[in-house]
């Protein structure tokens, strides 16, 4: 609101530092419960601390976190101030969670696998092989049970979750040979995290975890065979497509990665409901950007990559993906065998996701199947 | 917040009712613009009637209307209350877009395609036959230019546009004979509005505008031979699967329908910072929850219908997609000739789509001929 609008208004104001309490006239310092909201607004002043696991400035989910604290900032009337740390710059990315849980910094940002080692049930609001994509995955969490069991799983380390964004279909990845067999795996040396690197070591490949700013050189000089990263428009940044004599595949091990926001509990519960909603509301709006930038950005950078390199688009065979498919049973069922919370919340989606393929085939697939790029 | 807990944050507050503006101390009248965000909020209260175009309590529809206006009345700490009407409570349903055009109510919600007749642009912002999806549409609004369009269609008639819900592919109706070639379609009688039922006349087809609460008896009684409505969810609560021998279709005509509210565009120009985002927020909050809910909620009563009945699922043969498709080709040429601002918004639509579908068939078509219901 531009100073001269709000003179127009013409209303009383309150600014949003302390106000004398003996202004506030005494009918106005209880509030109507009449709509269940909190019929006034506490001028107490937040500066909060968001740390993320993105490298500083990182394409859509650094970006999103500016946005996030932007809009919280308009929302509450300029009364939270988040200031946004890349991963590093306040503290190593990947001590986000335990920074958040301990009430050093305030909110987090990262990809919920990422904390696996917190607890292995982590993973699932992230994204499993072969498992849901981001509608489905959007849908078991916000109509289907998956939030609160997140939030379960989360309170254990003083922290409340938010679905803060979604990657669509991760790419499966660039290869220097072409995949026809489950025999190609044999040997290859790939940089393949998480779950789906246990799946491809069970297919006789070696799983490596290359940091990101090591992956091209390491794909340059032979180190590795082959790398997932997310898809065209952080790939292209990557440069992978100047590297000669490239196959890309599509994806089968995130089939749609949930991103996250998540609060320090203690911090979170203290709030007012007004700025409670105001956080639920600024991460579901961040979903949707999220979402979006890669589904837009996603389809014009692949357009750009065909165009300026040899790259040949591939798709595996159904044997290696039904091959694939039994290799990650067995890796989950290994992981929800000794932990009982990770069981409940796979039993979960596992139940969602089995429901959602049957309309998917109706509906989604079907949809698929009949659109042409002419 | 509850009571006992606004005293023990202890700090000067402020009613949402009128405060002498004397009170406030001189050096708060204004606001920092460091960070963009007015650093005041006004204490202006504000009702406003919010006219949906939906039957009163209507399922997942109307519903998010009344979360919408709870979401907003907490996230502005009260400051906001709304009033939801159903169609037909305060003007009759289709009456919404002028109602909120003219002021004489605030906020409407419905379908854009509803406003076909006021502008023929407007249908591209709802759902198009053969088009893009849930997922492409959204990112088409968000990142690719189309809520630009959508506001500078809307502009015209005093009106700001939100996007505030997907309802998912919409299954293609229930039939009463099988659908084997095109010429299955010469002398249907089909329920089936929109551009739909043009490219279906151009099949032979007679497509009838049967008001939904008609829709049964003259399904029961063989008025209409067949009829789209919206998804399992929707249909199981109209009883459809109870008329004997129905077949139910994929569906090709709506495959991603996008919801809507609109704001009267004085009435939010006037607002200060926050409440406009706290609208935007709110709305793509309630575009999350509409599409989860239809996930999650078709998903399961599609379970119900082929338990409870003897409907059989079926597939259009391909040979008539390609036909539909084509006569869709020609309705979508028909409606832009002669209005330039409908051939602007449809050539950036259809940029995008094209760039969505060649995305697609490496990631979410890839996804979808993948999964198993196992």
């Amino acid at each position: 609101m531009k100073r001269k609008d709000f003179l127009k208004i013409g209303l009383g104001t309150l600014g949003a530092a302390t106000i004398a309490s003996s202004c506030v006239p005494e009918d106005n310092q209880g509030y109507t419960e009449s709509n269940g909201a909190p019929n006034v607004i506490s001028n107490r002043k937040y500066r909060w601390k968001l740390v993320t696991t993105w490298p500083p400035k990182f394409p859509v989910l650094g970006e999103i976190a500016d946005l996030y604290a932007k809009w919280i900032n308009e929302m509450s009337g300029g009364r939270i101030e988040i200031k946004v740390y890349g991963g590093g710059e306040f503290v190593p990315a990947l001590e986000a969670f335990d920074a958040v849980s301990s009430g050093s910094a305030d909110i987090g940002c990262g990809g919920p696998y990422y904390w696996v080692g917190k607890s292995p049930a982590a993973q699932f609001f992230a994204s499993v092989p072969f498992g849901m994509n981001a509608q489905q995955s959007a849908a078991w969490l916000i109509s289907g049970g998956g939030m609160e069991l997140w939030r379960e799983v989360y309170a254990k380390f003083n922290l409340v979750p938010f679905l803060g964004g979604n990657t669509g279909v991760q790419m499966g990845g660039w290869f220097n040979r072409e995949i026809n067999s489950i025999d190609d795996y044999k040997g290859l040396k790939m940089r393949m995290p998480g779950m789906a690197g246990k799946v491809i070591e069970k297919a006789g490949a070696a799983a490596m975890l290359t940091p990101g700013s090591e992956i091209y050189t390491n794909l340059e000089r032979g180190v590795i065979d082959a790398t997932e990263w997310v898809g065209p428009y952080h790939d292209y940044k990557m440069g992978f497509h100047k590297i000669a004599k490239y196959y890309y595949y599509p994806g089968w091990h995130e089939p749609g990665t949930n991103l996250e926001f998540f609060v320090n509990k203690k911090l979170y519960d203290s709030l007012p409901t007004d700025l409670q909603t105001i956080m639920d509301a600024a991460s579901l709006k961040a979903h949707s950007w999220v979402l979006g930038e890669f589904e837009a950005k996603n389809g014009s950078y692949l357009e750009k990559i065909l165009a300026e390199s040899d790259v040949q688009l591939k798709a595996f065979p159904k044997e290696v993906l039904s091959k694939l498919r039994e290799y990650t049973k067995e890796t989950i069922e290994e992981a929800i065998a000794n932990d009982p919370l990770s069981k409940k919340v796979y039993t979960s989606y596992n139940n969602f996701a089995k429901q959602s393929q049957k309309w998917s085939i109706l509906t989604e697939k079907a949809f698929y199947n009949t659109v042409q790029p002419d």
